[in-house]
């Protein structure tokens, strides 16, 4: 790691010039690529296209220099593995984490124009991926191409990207494939699949993601539904268990209630307080964004400056994600439900850990007489951090200067989740991210985008990273 | 209204035999009649196919000697109205109210055959709308030509046979068209559309409905479902806003939270307990019918006995019918809800009055904190009761022994609803009801069905009452 005060100045670095032209030059067929990726609806919650999608990547990685492979999963769909080596077999390695599946595009009728056809509008590229996470793939390729050009065609580090095809679902075998393949996942630094920019055109690193455990409730109360006339006063409505079980979970307050829950919940340090202070607030932002018009916003839970920041991502939060019983159509049926069902999710803070969860949720619902409420595990995540200091980050924040004309914010943790903690927890990997995101993407809602010129932007922020990222690693 | 003792025996009467015999003759045609009615998808849910349903009723009391008209209603599909007139102009009048639409027939997959083609499987017949209510409109027609003949091709009575369309969802528009058209629904009797036997196969007469308040529950929090990772500590969830405003309605034990609503609930009288006493239970028929193993039936209300049959019918109720929000597909979708939605159904025991529960429920969310709740009051039926001890109803109890070896059982009231009150409050007119089901009917579920000979013990029934019913009305 570099001594403070030793890094260059990348501006004054023509290679960065060189790198810009190339991304300039190559921005176009590279959209072209991505308008290809976004045309497989590769869901993975469905299972849905994701071979064709992995073969896809693969191809494109090809086509930017790299060895590709597509490696089996035990049970799930298969990672891309691509590399590229430095002719310096002492150089040091740089790994790019990224996934190639998406969130389901319903409802499709909220959709502007097609789910799965990018579509320029207003400036923006539409389609679902096409920032999460499918437009990082195509930037982080072209990024690597314009290094490798404006370093005389060869590479100062090795290459390592991996792209898997479970993000959304929870990445329920990335663990087991790090075990297996430890060797594959050796690396000094880590460039995560996302980042961008803040409302005012700022950007932003962050340095960790909430945790996640996700679960399914089920409850089954009778052979078949009934009418409510004569089962009303007799038979037991599954609609009506999944609901008293769900408030025993949460009050109105927002305070989880399964006991010990807050236990191991870290609380925000003085220098991530420090970090967040200094960070532009979006609470104006996500209020228009949503239409929120009254003052809380939670309800009953008044939360603004920097205490909004703060309960944003370091307060764990328990949503419900969905819920199904009984007739959901138009009018009046009289029918009391024999099944009920629920999605929620638990977002959790270091140290929370998604098992001890799961156990909790259980002896929980036990003790206050749900035991009839069936629990299925669907994805675990542990939080995970990055030190805000570590050279990595701070190289990040300062190379940013060059596309943006300012350093990076550094945000101490997003309230996202991902398989991060794999990298910066199990492999001991410092992760940065750089990337092409802006707050209007809407990310797992419908009419995702981009804007064109963060495309741009993002890509050539990480290719003045990669410039010098040997300065702080290796 | 005769004295007692002095209703004559019915089995004795000639014209009973010749009566069983048209039906025994008519049945498979009737039968045909009614496979024609349940291939329409009738569904009022939906405004589904209810005037060709309509021309179809019409089409079959012509058929069975009735003049027949559609008549306008206020917004709502038409009323069928037969007539038969009597020669004697001072014969009394017989009304039948009928209904030709249907519930919806979702989830088709657990239909064992096609929802919507009369299937015969076991002696049974299957399909949505078989006992519900069309079954029963051709009976009573079967019925009403079966009595004409063995009087010598002349009715002793007059006839008023209306079918209305909105039944299933809470007949809307049945008050005005019975305020507009109220010499029309004059009539000394009035047989209800539907009826039949028990377990045990022992007819029953039921003596009053439940009413009903039913409403859709929706809520909108943001303008767009978000991601849960980002707005999980932030944003309003649509999902959580209607699982505690529900949870604020009812408590585990069943107990109706709404300020007041058990003040006008008149409880069952001596004389109906006494009759409850006498009614053989169902209680294991619908534990083994629905499943059920454990002790108790609705959660935590161990119920048996008398005061399972008491609590049946003249226990007020609040059912979730149906819930929607978010993802309800396969895996885990991390979204939060902008939207979420309750169907629930309260039923009403006598005095209790819809439309004051309406504002009670309006202001007990309001007052909770939930006036983001909207309500939609989709249908509403007042509790209806008719005195068991009219001669109308002992006779129909009497004249079920020339078919059934037996005399019916007088239930004081059902779990169900329906326009009844219209009929016996609004009007006045006594009512009873004859009738083909059976417990294991299905009604509003997968699989609705009736068993053939209960076809036509139900039709004679009907028949034989009606060769009487001059002793008790005019």
């Amino acid at each position: 790691m570099p001594e403070e005060g030793k890094v260059t100045d990348t501006i004054s670095d023509p290679r960065t010039a060189i790198a810009d032209a190339v991304i300039a030059a190559g921005q176009s067929a590279s959209l072209k690529d991505l308008a290809q990726l976004c045309a497989i609806p590769s869901v993975s919650a469905r299972g849905q296209e994701l071979v064709p999608c992995a073969l896809l990547v693969a191809e494109l990685m090809r086509k930017s220099g790299l060895q590709a492979e597509l490696m089996e999963t035990a049970g799930g769909p298969p990672v891309v593995f691509g590399q590229l080596r430095s002719p310096n077999p002492d150089a040091p390695t740089v790994m790019f984490y990224n996934h190639y599946d998406v969130q389901p595009a319903e409802p499709f009728e909220l959709w502007t124009t097609d789910a799965f056809t990018l579509t320029e509008r207003d400036g923006k590229l539409f389609a679902r991926g096409v920032a999460d996470d499918k437009g990082h793939i195509t930037s982080r390729l072209l990024a690597i191409e314009a290094v490798r050009e404006a370093c005389g065609g060869s590479l100062p580090f090795h290459v390592k990207f991996f792209a898997e095809g479970e993000e959304e679902i929870g990445s329920p075998h990335i663990g087991d494939f790090i075990e297996k393949h430890s060797d594959a996942f050796r690396a000094d630094a880590c460039i995560w699949e996302e980042g961008g920019v803040d409302e005012s055109g700022k950007p932003a690193l962050y340095c960790g993601m909430r945790g996640i455990a996700y679960f399914e409730l089920s409850v089954s109360t009778i052979s078949y539904d009934a009418h409510s006339g004569v089962g009303g006063s007799l038979l037991p409505n599954a609609a009506w268990r999944l609901v008293w079980a769900l408030a025993s979970l949460k009050d109105a307050n927002e305070r989880i209630l399964l006991p010990g829950h807050y236990d191991t919940a870290r609380k925000a340090s003085l220098r991530d307080l420090e970090l967040f202070d200094k960070l532009p607030g979006d609470e104006a932002y996500l209020r228009s964004q949503f239409g929120l018009t009254d003052a809380g916003a939670l309800g009953g839970v008044q939360t603004t400056g920097l205490e909004f920041k703060r309960r944003a991502v370091f307060e764990p939060t328990l949503t419900v994600c969905g819920l199904n019983a009984g007739w959901q159509g138009m009018g009046a049926k009289t029918v009391l439900p024999a099944n009920a069902l629920a999605k929620i999710d638990f977002r959790l803070v270091p140290d929370q850990d998604p098992d001890t969860v799961h156990a909790a949720l259980r002896k929980h619902l036990d003790n206050q007489g749900f035991s009839d409420i069936n629990i299925k595990y669907l994805s675990a995540q542990r939080p995970a951090r990055v030190d805000p200091d570590h050279p990595l980050v701070q190289l990040a924040a300062e190379t940013a200067i060059g596309v943006y004309g300012r350093r990076a914010d550094i945000i101490p943790m997003v309230g996202g989740s991902g398989p991060m903690w794999w990298f910066t927890g199990r492999l001991g990997i410092p992760t940065t991210s750089p990337g092409i995101e802006y707050p209007g993407v809407r990310v797992h809602a419908p009419d995702e985008n981009i804007r064109i010129p963060d495309y741009g932007n993002g890509t050539r922020h990480l290719a003045h990273l990669l410039l010098r990222i040997n300065e702080v690693c290796g």
